[in-house]
């Protein structure tokens, strides 16, 4: 591509070696998802292609290939026939030190001029939206082009149509796991509810019933505990398919990361702009976990919509427009789905934080006399509907089937096996640092904001400090006198612990009280 | 913040420092513009706030603070009690190597979720919209916030209310130019049509005939050349105010780069997220404009607006609904607004790029016989409409001014006059490679794709290689025989040369031949 013959020969290596040929150094840093390239200021390779920082850079290096972000740096940090990349860019390209890369300018991305149609008001059509994930899944896409893709598709009132084109092609760029016969049982919450750690009771419900229930989850992504950082703390996650199916075809279940069996994993990197910037869309939250679930293998999909004012369900309206959005593209994807409101007024359970709310669920399990009641009633809720919908219980049956699973101990059972074969099971850490606080005066309580008390737990350390987050006293209509404890802030770092103390100190009224 | 009795004592540092206390050690890493924060993996303070690779830091260092993004780097490129910032948050702390800088978590930035809202579907009002471009000037915006802001206020039918609101919160936010009586008169070209150079001609035309017109140009944002990038090739443009005003004084007038103004300071840094998106909305567009037109003190504003089907404006439909949000958000910043809707089918002269656009300028100031006839007037047209719209020609009269203006030779003095009080006047650099392309057959010209032949002079290296771009040799209509030039690449390397070459080949319709 470089015309050879006017180039300096400025470089200390052999004339037959091509100047867009660079030798790596590993200069460790972490930029986080965007590969990044690092290249030298006075780089000849720089000035030939017209390359300047924030140029996106086509690297090729023993097969591989990617786009990266060019960082310049000065001359004393890499030499001029030298390379860095970011941490990423190290993993995706499965590079080490001292290996050689070629650089190119990158082919143009058709895709975006797609996205730029849709943000100027156009619909896409399925083979638009599909060269759209198939280009983010082959990492094609900025941070700021991925920025503009999720916010063009979070508008409030989603097509279908898009919807369901970009959930179809977020399976079809990724790998599927297949189970057999149906039903393949799966559940999934919409979140926005904290503690509602009901998948971990559910699945060893409905596994000891006989239905087939191989549950892969995400990690947290707004929230602060997901399934996988809950179940984590009780027993590995991170298994590879083969691990997966060795465990599901002992159990017939599983609960587990879905990381390493890149289903939808589109939806990955989606998410990982979408984080930063705190959005949950319909469109990108319903193509999210169909895809997901489609590529799982699951047939028979039960969903549960916590719908309140704090929720991320806001109202019955909100939840109707889910709904319908769900019901139509399940119905396009051939998936069985039946939707669960619950309420959405209050966390669930005491615990909000992976570990907290692990100690939650085997209390449930455990039937201890202590455990929280709201945790146990709609875990049996949601695994009679599942029962029923996976076809082992009758219609209105499922619930007497869920609490006799539950009381007879073949759940826990269950669980202990779940664990033991994903690698053994352990009780979740309690947190070094803890802070107790209490209310300041008598009354009743009348209001829990689910948000701010999420932001709460992820502010004092969760999910990424597993034992962190938030351990609540108290419910809606407790009675609490001065003095008495409202909750308990758990952080694993004194920073984290300050932080969220500041927080509920400019945020009082996350628990609302009643004079009485 | 940070409770320093259980804090280890494994810094070398006195033990009364505080470990948010960092030193700073240059790496010289420019990442562009999001400012970034370097700390060591395995930093104290890392760990005690809890800070991952892309977390928000807000850095302070000497009564300066900014929110810069983390990575974090092997503990062989910085020591836990060192930091590093990338070559934009450098600028913007004024620091120095071996400053101090003191690490805390920032403020949540609460316009974000005014920024939620819109992106959901609600309408914003005047305070939350300047809620936003504060935090945007103040850099509380990462990158991927600033896609998600543009993305959101993309959309092809804008609210005239947020728009104004948008151009006033960003006049308000930077600092303003004020030059006496009105009419101080500006012009402008939405751009989309290459070497549209017009208002090097423009402006000594109008100050020739008495009026006062300081023109501050923006350099390119997503075409080959900004009124900025061409003056630059043949006068300093890099003005601070008081030598702005100094050469305003003198001659009336001026063709300046407004970077050292700080007018709309949050207009850069939405573009600088733009640029990479290749978005350009309406509602960003009359935004940009008219507040850097209202910050720089101007009062008559001429809007030169081509049409055609490859240039920015597409249609006749698309122009109205333009003008009409351009004068309702004129009408609300109190400026007096006139629009020429100009012929978008085709580029303007022979030069695209900065340099070649020059040559074209002077061609036509110095009543060259060969120089462009179409930029020479469309130039004398919107003189006329400027004399006229300023109050010194009468309505209808302004053409012939103008022609009589330029061919006695006042307005190319004019220009020299200028340049000489903004530094000096040079001739602009020829390129040093140049290929030609042949007509491969005979026929007509009937097409010229002006978003492609700006692509390919962007590929050539245009307008940061200022004397690079595409020399055009034919026009719509011209007949040419094979073995006829039709155009000319100029590059300063033969990397974006070669690029340019390919991309041509690839689009040989970016000039369509009729056969005859």
């Amino acid at each position: 591509m470089i015309d050879q013959s006017t180039r300096p020969h400025s470089l200390t290596r052999s004339a037959h070696a091509s100047p867009d040929v660079l030798q790596l150094k590993r200069l460790g840093i972490d930029t986080y998802r965007e590969p990044v390239i690092f290249l030298a200021r006075s780089s000849p390779v720089c000035r030939a292609e017209g390359w300047d920082a924030q140029s996106r850079v086509q690297v090729a290096c023993k097969g591989r290939s990617i786009i990266a972000t060019l960082n310049v740096t000065s001359d004393e940090l890499l030499a001029v026939n030298e390379a860095s990349l970011s941490e990423t860019a190290w993993q995706l390209l499965g590079a080490t030190d001292g290996d050689l890369v070629r650089l190119s300018h990158p082919a143009p991305v058709e895709s975006l001029s797609h996205l730029r149609a849709k943000v100027y008001g156009e619909t896409l059509g399925p083979s638009t939206i599909g060269a759209i994930v198939r280009d983010i899944v082959a990492g094609r896409y900025s941070d700021i082009d991925l920025a503009a893709f999720v916010t063009a598709f979070a508008a409030e009132h989603p097509d279908v149509s898009e919807t369901t084109a970009l959930a179809r092609a977020m399976v079809t760029t990724g790998d599927r796991l297949y189970w057999g016969a149906a039903p393949v049982v799966d559940k999934h919450c919409v979140g926005g509810l904290p503690g509602n750690r009901t998948s971990m009771i559910v699945v060893p419900i409905v596994a000891a019933c006989g239905l087939t229930i191989p549950k892969t989850s995400s990690r947290a992504i707004t929230s602060p505990a997901g399934t996988a950082d809950a179940m984590e703390t009780i027993a590995p996650v991170d298994l590879d398919v083969a691990g997966i199916q060795r465990v599901v075809e002992r159990e017939r279940a599983c609960i587990v990361w879905g990381g390493r069996v890149r289903l939808a994993p589109a939806d990955d990197v989606i998410i990982s702009v979408e984080r930063p910037l705190d959005f949950d869309s319909p469109t990108q939250l319903v193509a999210s976990i169909l895809s997901k679930k489609a590529a799982a293998g699951s047939t028979h999909i039960l969903i549960d919509v916590p719908v309140g004012a704090t929720a991320k369900v806001r109202s019955a309206r909100a939840a109707d427009a889910l709904e319908e959005l769900f019901k139509a593209v399940a119905s396009a994807l051939r998936l069985e789905l039946r939707i669960l409101r619950t309420d959405g007024s209050q966390p669930v359970g005491r615990g909000v934080g992976p570990a907290l709310e692990a100690r939650d669920v085997l209390a449930v399990l455990r039937c201890e006399p202590q455990a929280p009641a709201d945790l146990r009633i709609r875990a049996l809720t949601l695994a009679g509907e599942a029962l029923e919908l996976g076809g082992t219980a009758a219609a209105g049956a499922g619930l007497a089937r869920a609490t006799e699973t539950l009381e007879s101990g073949a759940a826990l059972r269950k669980l202990e096996a779940i664990c033991r074969a994903q690698g053994g099971m352990r009780e979740p850490l309690v947190a070094p640092l803890r802070h107790v606080v209490d209310a300041t005066r008598a009354g009743r309580i009348s209001g829990i904001d689910n948000r701010r008390l999420s932001r709460l737990a992820k502010l004092a350390g969760a999910p990424r400090a597993p034992s962190a987050g938030v351990e609540l006293h108290v419910r809606l209509e407790t009675t609490i006198a001065p003095g008495e404890p409202l909750l308990t802030i758990h952080a694993e770092s004194p920073g984290e612990l300050e932080y969220a103390r500041a927080y509920l100190a400019a945020n009082p009224d996350i628990i609302e009280l009643d004079a009485r």
